[in-house]
């Protein structure tokens, strides 16, 4: 049986060493003492720990069913369920109007991250609800947050989000689903949608699916979409539940992992919707809210690696296998323990480097979501824009891979279902492909967000790495280790942009082809400057007196790693995108 | 359905242009002539393409079921297994005098690719056959091998290996089952040993099972372990099957993939066992066999690689997404095919040009052990042996990656079970981990294999690429594109084995927490130096004014592409090393 333990250290380390949110001149940050916020995460840990976690394997065992077109959720997921809204964790960062907390978005976001770490799967029929709460409270009218929103903030309603067709993913203007108005303002929904989480269930009263359609006569292509809500039951004026919608579930996929989660087939058979926003205007309100969205796909990836993390650093303490070369550490037993070896050692602080720089880099994302959202300040809008792909696409790959990586420590018993690891490299493959395939994060990062508002926010970003080594370059302590593997891997970084600025114009495929080497390198930058940062915060704590000298050293020697053994990668790629487009784009279809 | 189609002009272009197997001066090798060659592969794909992978995604899907003691294995597997038995596939390569074909190794491991690719699982219950077959074979009695080998070459009796118990893989030196001498020359066996592969099944008359165990009084720890034969049904003196054994199956256990091969628990209890070759030297004797076991778990790396590679080609020629940025290259259609995409492409050419690198690789390594075993040539058994780690190790995990990579290509269909991608990845994932698990690998080959004989091996192949370089330099078309890249790579890896002499001496750890990159850095070397090789087979083919101009202009330029965009991947595992332990053991255990 896998263990799970919120790093409640590890969290509230970032929110106040690092990002210092209760300094932060944010509306609503100034009540994220250190008090509270350990009380939430300590709360939302322990909930994650007793409540979801033991459910995780459970999920990924039974699965879903679908019987006569209802869906069984997996044993205790509803008693689950039932204790989140009574918790109050569904309503952490919504709007107060509504019924939310109101809480800052990086405050949901610390509180997210253990939900996650315990069972993924379970925690997307809430992340759903989020996402649809977060378009319908964006794009909706007064009438419709009135009549939706309490409801979804408390979980009573969940929400889904109907993207995805047979034929069409990425590229949504192929959408054939249709919308025909019925005069009443209403209009007629009819069309196969796929891939839709949470898509049926039996944890809630309703279900409110947000649908992109084509409305007749509408527009060709991707400017003729719109989006609609079209609830499970149609909801009466006075908040009752009225008539059964036509929308029913058609399957439920078997996929590789995320058992717990229901992935729907979905048939919408002149089922009636309403317009949210503006006719056409469908693909704006769905952007909206992607920042938030794949920065929460983001989380998903270091999440699963940090459970996955926590297990392989409790089986290489305790398995004795083999002795340490250079003298027997565990001389009166029959072997030493794993970790004395310097492999696994290599794997586990490439896992334990990784999952702490990401949750940095996250938090910062959320903290930057904040300043945006509650300060209108139009310049942390475009940086969050800038790294949104970044969050998503390489976080959620390496996350993947260090959940594989985890697994490996296990030997043969990490191939074995029982022992669990199989399951968090499952779940977490899910990670690089929904919300926007990683290879369209590349493109969505190098295509369009590194130009956005005349590469305004590179530049930024470029800055401020160079305003922090010049800060710091007086500090001996951070500069051979922390600033000068950054300036170095900034420039890799650096003068791939210049790579794609001068040979991009002639032909953009010399861009695009560098353009998943560019996401990775940028990833390796962010999590590179955030272990700066913390390593920076880490020695501060120490000089101030910090009593526990073993976290603070701890975060500094893993800081360390990062710098020395992962960030050297941006050479790698930066040399590879240097060779443009030539040798990728050089085989016909047929030779391939 | 997924599809498989064997890729036999590539199989041939490595034996005959590469390889040149028909004019190597090693006894068989003579008989190697494209045609026959071509009629053997070809049967070979026709068999793995319409018997066994059919039953590929059946296998997956139903696994294996035990009832009452006896195990089920998948619909249509028992057929298909008396198909391979009765088409000679399971004989070629095994002694004549025991009733083998009697062909090279090479001949072997080119009709086992496109098994492998078909079905993994599958193919495992004649693969640990083979295991125990070339076992006994080398180390038996005359007696012994009369008994058993016949039956086992016709694979009428399938064979095992039991080397793990659930308390010891890598360090077998902790082994419990025990062996008690019974005056007769038998032994009786007991213990407990865990995940043996095809344990029990359906499919054979009788299980031959190889056991390590422990003959009572012995030396302690890994040389007190001996080797024995334990058929399931005991074997008369006339080879009629005898009373049944007491071995039987605990357990059947529930893996992440390769659901077709029964994974057993297997409790001996007072088991009637024949010593193999002397006690106490059962690690000799599996050791002997372990360059070729090795190399047929690498093979399974790249062959599932290979087959995920197909299906995403054939979805990215077939799928239409987006458009080409360059200009519409299906304009009359609604959008254009996926492989119009660079991001695409440059995920299915890393895909593709490390396939048939490690093609290459596998088959060169087959190659040296036919040189090794049928001329006595102790320099091939030298470099196969320094090889067999990278071999096993890279084209595992390079395997499991590449095969991942395929199913992101689907997006979300990818992650669907019912699209079969999936299990390509679920299947990869096993041989990162069985026959010693990669990180054991890394060890071998750094802390035994570099230093093995003085070096010498080592240094005979850093010779290798300087000659053929300089034999080459005068070839301007080779040059930039192949050896300048090779070049350099080799000088990274000659590099790192510098500093590991230089301070592996006064602290092993240095070279060991570099271990694991180091077995990535020579696995890019090994495959640059086969493409090199490649590139200009593929020119002489031209040259000499072969028809497929498209064939071999294509191995061109994929070998280009490896060159320019995988190599470079030699720098940055350098610069890895090169940090040293400091970074790796500088936590406490606890601190983990």
């Amino acid at each position: 049986m896998p263990i799970y333990n919120a790093p409640t250290k590890d969290i509230q380390f970032v929110l106040h060493d690092l990002l210092k949110v209760s300094e932060q001149d944010i509306p609503g940050f100034e009540d994220l003492d250190r008090d509270f916020t350990n009380a939430v995460v300590e709360e939302a840990g322990k909930v994650a720990s007793e409540v979801l976690h033991p459910l995780n394997v459970v999920g990924d065992t039974e699965g879903c069913v679908l019987e006569n077109g209802v869906v069984r959720t997996p044993t205790g997921f509803k008693e689950a369920f039932e204790q989140m809204k009574e918790g109050g964790w569904t309503a952490m960062d919504c709007d107060p109007e509504y019924g939310g907390q109101g809480l800052p978005y990086v405050m949901h976001t610390a509180a997210q991250e253990p939900f996650v770490s315990a069972n993924m799967a379970f925690n997307m029929y809430q992340g759903l609800t989020h996402g649809a709460y977060s378009a319908i409270h964006a794009h909706g009218s007064e009438e419709q947050k009135q009549k939706y929103l309490p409801k979804m903030v408390t979980c009573e309603w969940t929400g889904t989000m109907n993207l995805t067709e047979p034929h069409c993913g990425t590229d949504l203007g192929l959408m054939r689903t249709k919308a025909v108005p019925q005069g009443d303002g209403s209009y007629k929904i009819s069309g196969q949608k796929i891939f839709i989480s949470a898509g049926e269930h039996d944890m809630a009263e309703n279900i409110i699916h947000l649908v992109l359609a084509k409305i007749q006569g509408g527009p060709e292509g991707i400017k003729g979409v719109s989006l609609f809500i079209v609830p499970k039951f149609l909801v009466n004026d006075d908040g009752s539940l009225g008539q059964r919608n036509g929308v029913a579930v058609g399957k439920i996929e078997e996929k590789m992992g995320i058992h717990g989660n229901s992935t729907c087939v979905m048939n919408y058979d002149e089922a009636v919707g309403y317009l949210v926003g503006e006719e056409h205007k469908g693909m704006r309100a769905m952007f909206t809210m992607m920042n938030e969205a794949r920065l929460g796909v983001g989380l998903q990836g270091y999440a699963q690696a940090e459970s996955a993390y926590q297990n392989a650093v409790a089986y290489a303490v305790d398995r004795l296998q083999g002795r340490d070369v250079t003298g027997a550490k565990n001389p009166d037993g029959p072997a030493d323990p794993l970790i004395v070896h310097p492999d696994i050692r290599r794997n586990l602080m490439d896992q334990k480097s990784f999952v702490e720089g990401a949750r940095a880099f996250t938090f910062w994302g959320a903290y930057l979501i904040d300043r945006a959202h509650k300060n209108n300040d139009a310049d942390a809008d475009g940086l969050i824009s800038l790294m949104t792909p970044v969050i998503k696409g390489f976080l959620t790959d390496k996350g993947f891979e260090y959940a594989t990586a985890a697994q490996q420590v296990y030997g043969g018993h990490g191939y074995i279902e029982e022992w669990g690891m199989s399951q968090y490299a499952r779940d977490a493959r899910i990670a690089m492909i929904y919300e926007g395939a990683n290879g369209i994060q590349a493109l969505d990062l190098v295509g369009r967000k590194l130009a956005q508002d005349g590469g305004k926010h590179v530049m930024a970003f470029f800055e401020m790495i160079k305003t922090f080594i010049k800060e710091n370059e007086g500090n001996e302590a951070l500069k051979k280790d922390f600033l000068d593997p950054l300036k170095a891997a900034s420039k890799d970084l650096q003068a791939a942009g210049m790579y794609f600025m001068q040979n991009g114009m002639k032909n953009p495929n010399n861009a695009l082809s560098g353009s998943y080497d560019f996401m990775h390198m940028m990833g390796h930058v962010c999590l590179g400057l955030m272990w700066a940062r913390m390593a920076k915060a880490a020695m501060e704590a120490l000089e101030a007196g910090a009593s526990d000298t073993a976290f603070y050293e701890t975060k500094i020697a893993t800081g360390r790693y990062y710098m020395a053994r992962q960030l050297p990668a941006t050479s790698m790629h930066l040399a590879r995108i240097n060779t443009g487009a030539d040798t990728v784009m050089a085989l016909e279809a047929a030779n391939f």
